[in-house]
């Protein structure tokens, strides 16, 4: 804990995975990291009365209540961890910036290009005012992404030629698996596409320092329809439901999205987001190669980071497995001892770690709205490349760039 | 060597890199393999006439020449297996067939699809009169590759729903490599798509039993201008020329491609072959998923295959490193005990075995010349693509479906 | 945060690298499990009055004192949680079973074979009143390892004809690391032996169900003098020290140990545990192969297990890296989707769960010092074996044996 | 094949397993390499006429029979390559030597001390008419073995710590494979211990340089009786014989042996040799550490060596895989295109290569006799302290060290 007596004080709305998820994170960030400030978990919000007690008695917050509009006019709650599903992302962070609320919004940051430019000139407008806004790409966070970004920052594999990027996994290839709110496109916006192709969209912009700026995709939905599940809850678990009945309903987003891509510095690149790659897990995987090495990261063995320098004799280049767990990489020196790994749910203890940072310091964290925009902008041309029949479709300059 | 007295005589065009390839797996094929044929090596061909004398003593064949027509009218030539370049495929195999030899030809069939779909009407006619043809995707043959196709047409894997392929090496990264042969699209049709994409699209089509209907592609050349190499040979080594020289010319083929399509069977595949992608040197590497498995290849490891089955208990399921070396496995039974590997030259030997069964035999080969034709027309689709911006683009069909 | 009301108030002695590990699982148990107590961090004990009064503002402990015989003297303790280096272990864990607190002590259970029976006699005592005892053999809760168990409990292996393990590190390569209380006999009882060394006796003894025979054994010291550490502290970092003076001072234990042995079972083994196996940074591997199978263990990728089982038809044989991560796996349907991985700590979080449910409801947990003091049994003929030349060297009978 | 007309004129005693590898090899070397002398595959001899015949023909030599004796006996024979079981190494040897051939004799070199130190005297005498000798260790030529050598005695891995060596089998897991002749006691001279134990204890030795001065060590004979054999052969197959009679007989060999030493500069090493390791099938892995560094070699993947360079910086270690297939590596330049791999039969090639140049240039060749003494000397020292209950015990030396 920081020798602070300074308190940031945070609301969190949503209590399924993701808020189980930022919970851990919010109570470990002062336990690991010096901060110049200390996180109280003030108030959880959340739909239905019995679970969000139950919520903030197991994840250990101080209070709880159905209304987010409750928990956003309280004066005793300096930052608003937005965890519910895209389609109330918009609503609810306007509403946090416009109390003047620091902002911390899950990924992706809106369900609709249009929502996303309002959040994001919001951000701006509350930016001058000294109010933070970040969007929650927490793989940022694990070490080995953060050394990924450094090394190419350093120059280290020279002029980037490519990236290929997956993220897979199998959770839906049963087709008895249930209707949940992640397959409905007015809750979730899009499927595999924008829940997990987001992340890598954003990963390797972020590592490569340079944006997407077109793409020819493709989508599918292998099974269109499923079971409605058992249960009421729009939050329902990653895993089939057990009370899956006759009724069936319509799959209205992506199963999977695949597409090529140029990057602005010349790169070509890959990319494919997809819940019915059977035996794939998590698997995040990040390929960069560049004029004077390669790097390579995979989110299943996300303590480990493969790094080809070609600019060793010849005869000793080869893919070194760095382990991403000694004192001298990203946020490791709080940890433990060498080769001690660490899980994924630390990609959002240091995010939180850089959160409080910035906002008890008076800096903009990364990613900002505006980054996020930028993702959605390149998930926007994908759908419309898919909608246009794989045409090559270009990515819209985010409103930054409209401005300037 | 078989109890049988029947000859194959053979005679080869080319003598650099395939022509040593296979020129090992002549030798070997009979030493390993019970045949109803003996392999006798009977002439060598190349243009240069101290280097085919060389090339003649130092591969073992029996005879050489500067000129292969001669070698396709002489009588004790069997099997004519043309090694050369692309841009002398047609010519030479053409010939052959007329001559009434069988033809064993190297990948891609051709440079053009014009050229394709002449030679393969050719094979079409000369089969009537028991003239076999053979297109070297030797690949099909590493046993890994071969049993990864048996486990898909035994339904192992379900419906397929994704292809991930991707051919990556790295000989040209350094712009200071001597513009080859390979390099230039006179001699070698097209670059990295050619050269090693047309390994993956055979491959895939291949072990899936599905055609690649339609594309969206990229293609690049990342680095336009290379010195001329300081030799005169038109079959340069795969490795930089020390004899660079200060005088530059065009690299007229791609560097690199990529590329999204949609199988005939209704799978997502994303494809890319690239000779920029730094510490790849013969990354090779394939991943089918289905609705109950999948099976992932690695030709840098060529003797192992891995296999996920969904249809295990849940908590056992996972990725099955199998050595591909038990007796039980394709090819396998004839070599070495389980766990001694065996190399990349013998999918040359594989594949001569079965070419030296079928003309013995009597039936026909595959690959055959159709199916070298298919993989042809998706190369042209992807070039076609790429220069339409990336626009999608339909395989055309072949002959064979058009004379349906 | 489970529905009861009832609470198992901890007292903590230490508060160096396992202190900070036992104060995350503590923090965290109840937030992941449904469980029939609360933890409460009562209290925690050093010797420094600034240090541990940082310690428990930075760890979460409502209280601190430097008397551990106060800490033990409160009514409202519950649990001793013993963090302190070997050579107090006997003293605490006496001194707390005779006050009537259930006891959870860190390995290995104590620096001598004297020590560790009169401890195994006093939880036998404290038994017959209710009073629980646990040494921290925290491995056995990482779920690959418990999965391991249970497959050859199963009997997945048939009979176990070998077993090899290894622990290696490489912290004290470097000759100029001081020499900190872990490589002091007086302090740490032994070197790598007692440290790591202790952690694969265990884990291996556990998994196979079998106890190790007899060994022949050879120690080393590799480096035998190193600098005195500048600093003061007792419970320095496992990172050297910046204060490194000039004045040097002995290493008395061993830098690393290897012996083989015979399980009572039949098996062969090998150990190993080492300080000085470069590049090696938390290598605790293990392998058991059986007549039916053979499972792998890695800490270095603790969320994995493979597993090769031979009664699969020999063709689709192998190692199949299961990834241990889905709610079927022990201990892991509490935590995140399939194939987002947990991190060392939680090993630690496991044995706090296990060790709570047993205190609330009434059951021996284990590891008990019974098995504990079985580990240091054959810690003790290791030594013994080593001091004779590696002559074979039997391990001696347990108290329990010995009363039988 | 060289441009030289000298020839070197092989005979062969015996045609399994090790026959049909070693031919490859002869066939091959000269097709490869630039070598001073052509090799003349000129008599093979085994015992069985019809099947010596047979493989004569199949693996393509010039002339077949079924006396050793006479094939020693005849003036155009210039090397004998025997490649029997170990129970007619020394009399095939000695008579081979005293004709004035030179002899490539396969390892163990022999079933007892004595015959071997018979042998080395008999080579060392040879050597001064100019007649040389080699033991068949061929996996020093694995290019990645031979690359670890090489980093080695180039001091890149400094002090030389530990070295953990298994070689690992499980072909005779089922108790009812056969009792072939490599588990009888008169014709094997031992059993894992001999055949795979072997080649661990020479690989060590060669890359570290170093002796193996004392032994504890255990072995065990874990399925006692088996299945007599139903064909004749005394070479039988490695795989179980399809005609296992009801008929037993005793094992007189270890199924498996584990071993601690100490090497001559200091380090501690472990040592296993098995067939009973379910699962690993040619499993042979050595890894040695040192003060600065640390290499691992798997022979299941011996296209890779893993390096750990531990003068790299330290957020830039880690194990990096080699791909020993360029260039620059030792052996490979004569080979395919970096990436593309060799298989085990080439480390005969290689040891073919080194024999003929070694015989042609006048130079002697290694592994000499004398190391294969040493080997030799190290099996009995576990055999001895095996016996004497896994009591330390020294190695002999070896007569040249009497001799001094």
């Amino acid at each position: 804990m920081s020798t602070t007596d300074r308190e940031l004080r945070v609301g969190m709305v949503g209590y399924a995975f993701m808020g189980a998820a930022h919970s851990q994170a919010w109570r470990t960030v002062n336990r690991v990291y010096d901060l110049p400030a200390r996180v109280r978990m003030a108030a959880i919000c959340g739909r239905d009365p019995e679970k969000v007690a139950d919520a903030a008695d197991r994840l250990g917050w101080e209070s709880h209540t159905t209304d987010w509009r409750e928990l956003i006019a309280r004066d005793d709650i300096d930052i608003v961890d937005v965890c519910t599903p895209g389609d109330s992302h918009a609503e609810i962070t306007l509403a946090a910036l416009a109390a003047g609320k620091h902002v911390l919004c899950e990924k992706p940051l809106a369900n609709t290009v249009a929502e996303a430019r309002e959040m994001t000139a919001a951000a701006t407008t509350a930016q001058a005012a000294g109010i933070r806004s970040m969007c929650g790409f927490n793989y940022r966070r694990v070490p080995a992404v953060t050394m990924m970004q450094q090394l190419i920052a350093a120059g280290r594999l020279g002029k980037i030629r490519h990236v290929r990027a997956v993220y897979l996994q199998d959770w839906i290839v049963d087709p008895q698996f249930p209707l949940v709110w992640r397959l409905q496109k007015d809750k979730a916006g899009s499927g595999a596409l924008g829940d997990i192709g987001a992340h890598i969209i954003d990963l390797t912009q972020f590592v490569t320092g340079q944006r997407i700026a077109g793409v020819s995709a493709l989508t599918e939905t292998f099974v269109k329809q499923r079971p409605l599940p058992g249960g009421s809850s729009g939050l329902a678990a990653t895993g089939p439901a057990d009370g899956a009945t006759a009724a069936t309903g319509e799959v209205t987003v992506d199963d999977a999205a695949v597409f090529v891509a140029r990057l602005d510095g010349g790169a070509l690149a890959t990319y494919e987001a997809s819940r019915f790659a059977t035996g794939r897990k998590n698997g995040l995987r990040v390929e960069v190669n560049g004029s004077l090495g390669t790097v390579v990261f995979d989110l299943e063995r996300l303590n480990e980071l493969e790094f080809y320098d070609a600019t060793l004799p010849a005869a000793e280049q080869g893919f070194t497995r760095i382990l991403v767990t000694e004192g001298d990489h990203p946020y490791m020196s709080a940890w433990w001892p060498p080769g001690h790994i660490i899980g994924y749910e630390h990609s959002f203890t240091h995010q939180m770690r850089d959160l409080v940072e910035a906002v008890a310091t008076g800096v903009d964290p990364a990613p900002s709205f505006a980054d996020a925009l930028q993702v959605q902008l390149v998930l926007d041309a994908v759908t419309r490349s898919a909608e246009l029949g794989s045409s090559w479709t270009e990515v819209e300059p985010s409103l930054a760039a409209v401005a300037g």
